[in-house]
């Protein structure tokens, strides 16, 4: 397991519900609707929590919305509020600045999530003495997109620590773009962890995690899947299209049903390893991402950098939104 | 069938061969291995060979070779070469002003070859009287990337047209990525013809087709595939998951193996419908794309737009490669 | 004169003012002060307007304000709301589909603001069937930035007018960054008239005029001064210079205070053609900008791109300022 | 005095030349010419020399060629390789990894000097057990674009410190665009010098010097005139005016030409400050570039990138410029 996914933490805490709906020990489970746009909460509160759950102690939240995707400014504003909320609370009681990492590469769209959210936010550190005429409540705020392994040959965690040692910041806020395990997770979900995040989920490579035991200060992870690997895209759609098949045309399946059955019943992980092998000779490593990525990524970039703004900056309101962004 | 495959010349020419091995009237065929690159080249010489083909009368080139997506400088020089060749053989006796228009959107990585290439040919129309020190044999060469109606609210074949009446080229020669139709082609073909080019192949939707009878002038297109669609992609990768099953662990398979042979056996064009069918609803519309598609289409955008300098410009030669490019 | 500066036809105005401070026939001025913001409207009504001031007959309107160049949200929002308010009044009447020009070269910063308003505006004309959720009062805009002669070989006009004769626009907006006259005008006025724009005012040379001759449409220019020619600035700092130490050091000047005179009093074109003379074999073809430009395109671009989504899409209003624009 | 310019080494070096010609003790000085191209070598071989110079002991050299900034590819080729040679001849002896920095803000052109170099070098150090085919003699090298303090908040010093002290480079390279001190020296120099560099020269503000005090490991700084501060511009083209008149037009001038003589004889740091203190209230902080800087910037990175590719991988040699730089 090299990924923190916050999904996967309410996924998990579900099968680990016990016989009355209730939860395992040490974990704590919250879920609302606001408006449609659905608010998960996972929190592991001790040690035989996250020994249960294979996580770090902390909170997940998973923010989730279809409209995410879509064209929509009215929800896309319900969500940044939803988002700074849920950032602010994490966050509470550490003053001090803020040091804002993008990850991912810049040149290929589903993976500049995280350099476009840099180019976004409001960088106030160098200019503390000097700030923009009509606003107060501001912290100091910084930012680095420090680039990709395969363009730079620096592991992004080499960057970043040695950032954090020079700029000693009260706080880093890591945006990444994710691979998502599930198909129908791409482009639905924001992602929100204090544990810190793994990098390597990406389309990119990159190993050191980014969290408090390896940097020393708090670690917000932001992450949205915005791709899928193609081996589990693969899966996934074998198995809606025989399933489906199985339904819709029983005669043509005949005696294969059985066999189907017995398909849907493998586990992900045996079935993803075989596809892999399968394709893996013709097409190397490939990933799946929608064909509107270009425009959801500017939609993401400006949701995930408005929550920022709002949450860090005490001064930048609701009606501040995309305000300072430009 | 809206686009015009120069690799589907080849298949269909090859299902349409006689019982001796010959081709039909009307259809040429020429393979060669160059130092392991393949090019093939199919001729539709008459009408008859046209309307047996479904295909306008014209040249069909695939140059392929598994090194264009990777790192290998010396096989890309190899294949600039051979484009150059092939190019210069199909444009023989047009002179005059080239204009090149690199379809695609900037933005979107895998769909950036055509302007990449715009930004790396040698444009020289509007300093015909005022030359780079040093270089002879060069002709008047223009060049634009007009941008995706997603982007811009106006159909590429509009602005194209437009830009042909003022600018009365000689020769369009027209830059795409292309969707595959196979996944085994994903940045490995480079397909050139002289029948011009429909777009709305690749990732965005561009309609008009760019040929001689829209634009009144010899138009080449020039296409790699580099993307693929995700229901196609699916279903290829499932045929290859249940052969290999079928294969490598037939009691497993059981019963389940008849089954699995009348899929393979089921037209493709009936299991991409249904493929899309059963995706669709939870994904809408995906592509698949390489992990490293930025640097491949950086390759190929080098190699196109070298191959487009040499063939165009008689004053630069094979030592010059890259030479003009910065 | 090549260029239509609507600065120009304000003081052009003020010098042809008879003894009574009355304007001459055909020529109307009117100035307001709009919260430290100066709105300046030129009208040249008749043709004995047209032929004394030396320009076609047309509105020619110029905002100005030092805070356009400072970090200062509330003022540019002002702005975009007298910009709205003045584009709107000005293409009054006009219904139907909306072309935005970018003039410009998106990788010289000085010279990018038509391209980055081209990326800022509300596309709508591809999608009329189905727009954006909740936004009702849109028309069709599209919008190109076709690029610089010495990046495509092509002239600008030639791409557009071939343009027009496909889109059949009933408007277009041509956006420019332009060369100011003074240094004290950089970046510190837009510039707005119905008279079109002869470009080869700013740092690239484009030479077809954009009006309504030429593309039979009506044409809003919107220019704004980024840079001032190298030549222009030495000799305006000169004279800043000069006029300083007569004031500061007398003594030091002695007998050359006739002489600096003399220098003052000079033409100030006779000046600009010595000062050219004098570096150009030094230099060639420089200009000045400010350090901060790459901020100030910014702002500017955003101030323009909002002025046109509100004039031109009705259902877009003060409080929607940036909320379209990611 | 805050920038260490190798062309001021070698101004002041022959200032400090004795009645015979020599040079004082300490420096040494070098110049040839190589086919029109210069290159001026001083070295500062003890306490005394520096002491004299006001500089760090070390080397400062200068490569000037008019065509440097004109589209002359032979001659910059010619340019490539003397700098190749200059700058091998200075790093002999350190082996390992090298750690390329690129100064400057990627976003205004006549500072994307650095950013563009960090682009086109070779990046090997993150695939040294898997290198490109058909190449052999590279050593470990990788590179960063740590942006301006504007865009993040965060002084370049603090980044670069930060990731010396991870990756423990066995030399730094760095390049920046620089702010000249003369017009004429604008885009026609490329200087070298292992005496490291100190930021702030250039159009934005970084302050720590960058050298091996700081950073613990030899550092190779290489820095281009792109742009010159507006003040001294104009100051500068005030003398050519002023010189020129006096020539051409002695009656014109008359009894202001001892006013001319004594504006030349006074010291050029207190003509930039009155220049400054007569212009800045109007306007700002401004530079002059020239109007081709675009272009002139791709050849420089160009230049200065096939020149490390060449200089630190054994591997590339000559007949290999732009070979692997796409």
């Amino acid at each position: 397991m090299e990924n923190i996914y916050t999904d996967l933490a309410l996924e998990m805490a579900e099968q680990l519900q016990d016989g009355d709906g209730g939860y395992i020990d040490g974990v704590e489970v919250d879920n609302y609707d606001q408006n449609g746009i659905m608010v998960n909460t996972v929190r592991i509160v001790n040690e035989s929590g996250a020994a249960a759950m294979g996580k770090a102690q902390g909170h997940y939240i998973t923010i989730e919305s279809p409209e995410i995707k879509v064209n929509n400014v009215a929800v896309h504003e319900e969500i940044i509020t939803i988002l700074t909320d849920n950032l602010a609370r994490l966050v509470q009681g550490v003053d001090g600045t803020v040091l804002v990492i993008g990850l991912g590469n810049r040149s290929v769209t589903p993976d500049s999530l995280g350099p476009q959210v840099v180019s976004k936010v409001l960088i106030t550190r160098h200019i503390m003495d000097d700030l923009p005429v009509g606003l107060d409540g501001l912290r100091p705020l910084c930012a680095l997109a420090p680039g990709v392994m395969g363009m730079t040959g620096i592991e992004t965690g080499e960057v970043v620590r040695g950032l954090v040692n020079h700029v000693k910041p009260a706080l880093v806020v890591a945006i990444d773009a994710l691979a998502a395990r599930k198909i129908s997770r791409i482009n639905q979900t924001i992602q929100l962890t204090d544990t810190g995040i793994s990098p390597g989920a990406g389309v990119g490579n990159r190993r050191m995690p980014l969290n408090k035991e390896n940097l020393g200060v708090p670690v917000i992870a932001i992450g949205v899947p915005t791709v899928v690997d193609a081996a589990i895209f693969a899966t996934d759609a074998m198995g809606l299209f025989l399933h489906q098949l199985a339904e819709e045309a029983p005669d043509a399946v005949g005696s294969g049903l059985s066999f189907i059955q017995t398909l849907e019943n493998l586990e992900d992980s045996d079935k993803y390893a075989a596809m892999h092998a399968a394709i893996d000779p013709t097409v190397g490593n490939m990933f799946v991402t929608p064909k509107e990525i270009g425009e959801v990524v500017g939609w993401l970039s400006n949701i995930i950098a408005n929550a920022i703004n709002m949450a860090m900056h005490k001064g930048i309101e609701r009606e501040d939104i995309n305000r300072f962004m430009y």
